[in-house]
């Protein structure tokens, strides 16, 4: 199962359904018609942000299980998080569905932090229906992290726009023709960044050390893989990422080299600053872009890099630098 | 490896070492003597309670390792968590260890939930080496969860006391004669309480929900172990799980039901309202009381059931019910 530090499962667990919602400005950007179901209300139809979160991880749930043919009954684990205190949208979404739960805070980089517990639960036999998901709203983050919109703070270029939305996946034994082969938890790096509104740079590092290492593990090169998806490193965060790729030897394309972040909104149309972030960013991405790729056989291998900022707005205010972390997730077309 | 919802772990993995640090009262209780080290000073020589907290599972983490001559290298993978926002405690113990990190937010039944997925990891041979782990500081989880505690708000009964302090587990193929048999993951049970000065209401349900489908899965009653010890229900909630137990059927010694919560402190003598509780409530009773007796072989086989109340303030603020949660853990004296 070990190959030094990542997990390469003998018999690759598959992508079995998956389902991906978003806000108004994720349904006008470049992915908008990959969406499942886009909401025009940021509320919802509930009566705050938090709850609207919640319904929209809810919403996603849903139609991942309809697309599965699952009822909540089959699903043996629920592993996911988000970005709000104490994780509620996904408790209160756990709460709903009912099944055992394990929730989980790697901030961003939860999509591939699930999806690799998901699969290990499978290949373990611990599990057999695995779901995983993350989820994260624009108003509900930006009043919790920085100030609320109303507010109307002015943001530098580099600061990142936080995406509405949720993705899922549901993990099998088999499923669609995308099979989830290898994974590599992630260190905390941390190189002294203490600009919340640089989010990008201080996960940069980050997501170059789990890179390194799930390469260096399984002996290949960013040339093995059609793309490498970063999770939300924005514009910012990904020149950062291609110097620190270069700097550390590795030969690649950068055209090769993506970020969710970019991918979600077109940033010359939309007024997004340096890009997605947020849980949704990636989730959105993968489970709706990526995997229905995959499975149509427009790629073949496809290194998913989550990367997450694992600071509180506390941490930050009593001085603490932000510590980043990635998790990565091989995903190969069978 | 599965039996119904129960993980059941063929060649079941030991804890290797173990390391519990605590505050003033937590020394000053009838587990003082097992601490490895008691800080009398709230602040941990840090200039701020959160700082302190982080110093505490740092502290705990440094022992743990020591005890066991293991280096932070030797550590395939950290798994944990606490309660502060974005549970940066153990974010950035995670920084300094420099391992890889997977982080968990199961409130205060993070002690089994960690413990459950170290479990899974070393039998399925994903790691090796795993350290988990849980920390709580009673000042900073009141100023985040509560009022400061100058503001010398008055408390009803039901309240409980925040835990001071952190508890470690690192988990390996073979080590003390005290195996990790098997492991249920909670489902969330919500029964509408909305009163956060009353928790152990709210958590002992998700108790009992766990408790009966880990009996189930295995066909075993109360009886089977020589203690099944939750994790922060007080006196509250132990009261109410004893109702519940005994309203499902389940017949048992209730002296052989106890709580973690009740254990660390002397109510009689401290002044912790219906108990202690927070995520070193069970972590350092589980470990720095539980492993060590059935080490010396007077426990044989202990159910560890940590219980976690999920809400945020802000949920809470929002008018939501408090969702609670168990995990439970099945230790065996080999």
């Amino acid at each position: 199962m070990r190959q030094g530090r990542t997990w390469v499962f003998p018999q690759p667990p598959a992508i079995f359904a998956t389902a991906t919602v978003g806000g108004p400005r994720e349904k006008e950007g470049p992915l908008g018609k990959v969406l499942d179901r886009a909401y025009e209300d940021p509320y919802v139809g509930e009566k705050t942000f938090e709850r609207a979160e919640r319904a929209l991880l809810e919403s996603a749930v849903a139609i991942a299980l309809r697309k599965g043919s699952l009822a909540p009954e089959n699903v043996d684990l629920f592993v996911g998080g988000d970005l709000l205190n104490q994780i509620v949208s996904t408790a209160y979404t756990a709460r709903s569905l009912g099944v055992p739960y394990l929730g989980l805070y790697s901030a961003c980089a939860t999509s591939t932090g699930g999806l690799a517990l998901a699969a290990l639960l499978v290949a373990s036999g611990a599990a057999a229906t695995v779901l995983t998901g993350a989820v994260s709203h624009n108003l509900a983050a930006e009043r919790q992290f920085r100030q609320p919109t109303e507010y109307g703070g002015q943001k530098p270029p580099t600061a990142q726009t936080t995406v509405t939305g949720a993705g899922v996946a549901v993990v099998r034994p088999s499923g669609l023709p995308v099979r989830i082969r290898a994974a590599t938890v992630g260190r905390v790096v941390d190189m002294g960044i203490t600009d919340p509104m640089n989010m990008g740079a201080a996960m940069a590092p980050a997501a170059v050390d789990t890179l390194r290492t799930h390469l260096a593990d399984l002996g290949l090169s960013p040339a093995d893989y059609d793309l490498i998806v970063t999770g939300d490193l924005g514009e910012v965060g990904r020149r950062l990422l291609l110097d620190l790729m270069r700097e550390t030897g590795l030969s690649f394309d950068p055209e090769r080299v993506r970020d969710a972040g970019l991918m979600i909104y077109d940033r010359e149309r939309q007024n997004v600053l340096a890009g997605g972030s947020g849980a949704a960013s990636s989730a959105i991405v993968y489970y709706g872009y990526l995997v229905p790729e995959m499975a149509d056989g427009r790629l073949r291998r496809v290194l998913l890099l989550a990367t997450g900022a694992l600071h509180s707005p506390l941490s930050v205010q009593q001085g603490e630098s932000i510590p980043g972390i990635a998790h990565a997730v091989t995903l190969e077309r069978e």
